[in-house]
């Protein structure tokens, strides 16, 4: 009412936009597209609706009616649902406790702590209806839960012996942004889990933040064969509001972006002091807690798929692949199928009760060919292909998703053989990944270097004076079409600076070397 | 703007109302009262604050500052988590894939199938701004998924091969009910799980209507040993643009309420039609999808509350306490406390050891008494306390939470003892609950025996003719000051209804038994 100018579409504007087959409802010719047939885009050549492809025909993702939202599909959940087993025992194991907090939030609270509600506040959505009565007080949905949260903590520790307080929820959370929405990297509802801790101290703060930020480097490189580089964000990047901000950085070379993987971020005591979270210590004495919050979300598995992605569509690494193993018939013109498919049928078993995720695709009608396509488009590791010959030979054919690889195992090896290969895959993926990773950094010491790698789109490895207007000023100069560079991440593991080496961009002593790039 | 007139009032109500010490912030004289300290009101004398206080004083639930939202604390969620984790391995050996669809729908779609929008408009919440701009158009938040996920459905669904689709989420979902918010019972946002299933046939989805809601006894009786009567809802009471409802019921005796436990559907065709959710089958003709969906929710608990706790505070079942056995050591003076704490860690290794839930309270600012009714307050199901002469005598003392029965077993009997003891628990808490259960129940035959009945707060089973307008009439004909009756389900298992029974409200031939009372 007041903002008319400032109107934007809601409706509709993302699924016209992502130009795949994402209308709901009514189009049946179009079915055949949607799985099993190839992609229409390269990786290499238009990476953006090769990515939109790669999520809608590998059936992880439907586009919805309502722009920057996403149908997560089940082939998409199984994903989460691994990950989230990993983590949740293990911050179980930390003593962290699940609890859920309400989606909404009134005005008042989440306006408490002021930088961090000028990070948030042009992206919150607000409720101000229901039914046909406008309430009283407008509420907000989280964006996230720190203010959610903390005027309970307040009220919840008294005294030493109540800390440390450790909870996480699974939960969504809604930040509603106009750039680009993206499936899984920068969507306007996403899932993720947010931790929430208080301690006595700032050494326990610290300590917890590094053992998060550890986990989330194992989910990004044990579960999703994905190299990070674990590091702490500059000021102007860090969380709004808090103390610090450490993160594992990822990076999509195809693009020349980097992708903040997750964030563990200490608060210090600053939201305390909002909230008054004190707390009488051993001395009988007043004191602040110190605060820390993480959090990893559904953009893990969008990273995956830029990833690991390639022209065939979807390919998943063993470790988080709802099917790791496809089991395939080959049966010739004429041949007796029946003892076929019970061959499929045994490998099947014979896998399942190894403790392989596997199934076997049966259909009639479909040939081989068809189901070679359908499986590669939704990345399953490994293929089983049973054909008349190998019944003969009592063998089976095994043949790689990621680098195409064939090879035939007698049956009575199975199980080891079906074992070995999905470890090296998971281990190839990784290498893979990191070698082309590795190929994108460029070190760059003056900037002229810096602005000749951003062209290149690489991440890059710099000096840094660590000055805040510096980094402002980066990101002003560089500003372009395809949006500015700035710090992605201080590693924790720096190379050696020797003394006299000047900031890339200030010509000031530099303080350390950072990874800069533009990003996701 | 429209309708000021009926602006309501949506921060701080419920906290203001609720009684408890449930202001956020600042209070900390309340501390002690949060916990270990008795109620100050009685189940049987003040049932609604009595509720309110347990929920609280349990350190289940915080009142939220925004009515009608609750927060969820840990001690609930690991009674979530434990039924969640049998109820999502039961589906998914029945082949329903987790999903997660978009909290927003757009109105378009939430408006399309009339009798289900009639039902729900009311309590829906409307976003309309984000940051400080309006948008185009408002967006609903899901009060439940059919409408959102249905137009997919039309769109993944082709032919005979695609079924059936089963699928099913774990999310909130929000109805902005202003009729008295109660923890876990009735709230503005709650937990739950939806599933939605197609079929080619009607035979199969009345399959799997049974199939579901006999897992959602187990939930009540096998997990919180709760008694449900299985039965059919009445066309009333049907979910809104459904064929026909399936439900288990609980009843709370204090109150004389019945609860609706968890709702099986039957959707038939009549979404399918809406939505256009057509396949082809085997002969190549066009048919209409069977549908079915099915959910419960975080109600569960609140019923657990109910239904078990007692003056003392909650009394959780041994499957589903977080603790299911707290060890206190029971010093006197000069006792040396070591050996006494050392026992204590070895009665906790030996428990976890073999399978069981258990922690020991250790705590030296707090003495064995206000530890027993702390963990009475929680609801553990056996404290274990051991003092200088079970050391001596090498066994411990069992307390039990449900009867409060003691018993001195010896320590190399531990496990057995345990394991025994909790089955009993369960066992005793299901017992009673059905003995109160079946007391409640009266049989009505005429209008003034089931009035008699109503204000003795009973669930009445009636022989009814299964009119809509006599239910309407039934309705109007209670509406007093604590509700009107309606019709709870019509029991699959029925007494015998010999020829010639009446109505008892509308003196025409009787169809069926039905159960009757107020309700939740």
């Amino acid at each position: 009412m007041a903002d008319a100018g400032a109107k934007k579409s809601n409706i509709d504007a993302g699924a016209k936009k992502s130009n795949t087959n994402a209308k709901s409802g009514g189009k049946k010719k179009e079915v055949k597209k949607e799985t099993g047939l190839g992609l229409s885009k390269k990786k290499d050549e238009n990476f953006g609706e090769w990515y939109s492809e790669v999520v809608v025909h590998s059936e992880m993702i439907e586009y919805y009616d309502i722009s920057g939202c996403y149908i997560l599909r089940p082939w998409t959940m199984s994903i989460w649902e691994t990950m989230q087993a990993f983590f949740d025992a293990e911050i179980k194991r930390m003593k962290v406790k699940n609890t859920y907090f309400p989606l909404f939030v009134s005005p008042g609270v989440l306006e408490k702590e002021k930088d961090h509600i000028e990070g948030f506040a042009p992206e919150v959505a607000w409720v101000t209806k229901s039914g046909k009565s406008e309430l009283e007080v407008p509420i907000a949905i989280r964006p996230t839960s720190e203010t959610v949260m903390y005027p309970y903590f307040s009220k919840w520790i008294r005294g030493h012996r109540d800390l440390p307080l450790k909870l996480n929820q699974w939960c969504n959370v809604v930040r509603w942004e106009f750039s680009n929405p993206t499936p899984f990297i920068r969507s306007r509802e996403f899932l993720w889990q947010e931790g929430h801790t208080a301690f006595a101290t700032q050494a326990e703060a610290d300590e917890e933040v590094l053992e998060i930020l550890e986990l989330y480097r194992r989910i990004y490189e044990e579960y999703l064969a994905i190299p990070v580089v674990k590091g702490k964000k500059s000021e102007l990047e860090k969380f709004a509001g808090g103390l610090y901000t450490t993160s594992v950085e990822a990076f999509i070379p195809n693009t020349g972006r980097g992708v903040q993987g997750a964030t563990s971020h200490c608060l210090g005591q600053n939201f305390a002091k909002m909230f008054g979270i004190e707390f009488e210590n051993e001395k009988g004495g007043k004191a602040m807690v110190w605060q820390n919050s993480w959090a990893y979300s559904t953009r893990t598995i969008g990273v995956m798929v830029m990833v690991h992605g390639d022209d065939k569509g979807l390919v998943l690494p063993p470790k988080v692949a709802a099917t790791q193993v496809i089991v395939v018939p080959v049966p010739y013109k004429d041949t007796n199928t029946k003892e076929m498919f019970e061959a499929c049928l045994r490998t099947v078993d014979t896998l399942t009760e190894a403790g392989f995720r596997v199934e076997a695709d049966l259909r009639d009608n479909y040939g081989p060919g068809w189901k070679y396509s359908h499986w590669e488009m939704k990345g399953v590791p490994l293929r089983i292909e049973i054909g008349p010959r190998d019944l003969e030979k009592k063998q089976v054919r095994l043949a790689r998703r990621d680098n195409s690889d064939k090879l035939d195992i007698p049956v009575s090896n199975l199980v080891e053989q079906v074992k070995d290969i999905l470890d090296r895959i998971q281990e190839n993926l990784f290498d893979v990944a990191k070698q082309k990773r590795d190929a994108s950094i460029r070190v760059a010491k003056t900037w002229d270097e810096f602005m000749e790698a951003l062209n290149q789109k690489k991440m890059i490895l710099a000096p840094w004076c660590d000055e805040m207007e510096v980094e402002e000023e980066v990101k002003k100069r560089t500003k372009g079409e395809i949006g500015a560079a700035k710090s992605l991440c201080t590693p924790f593991e720096q190379p050696e600076l020797p003394e006299g080496t000047l900031c890339f961009a200030s010509g000031k002593p530099a303080k350390k070397w950072t990874y800069w790039g533009r990003s996701y």
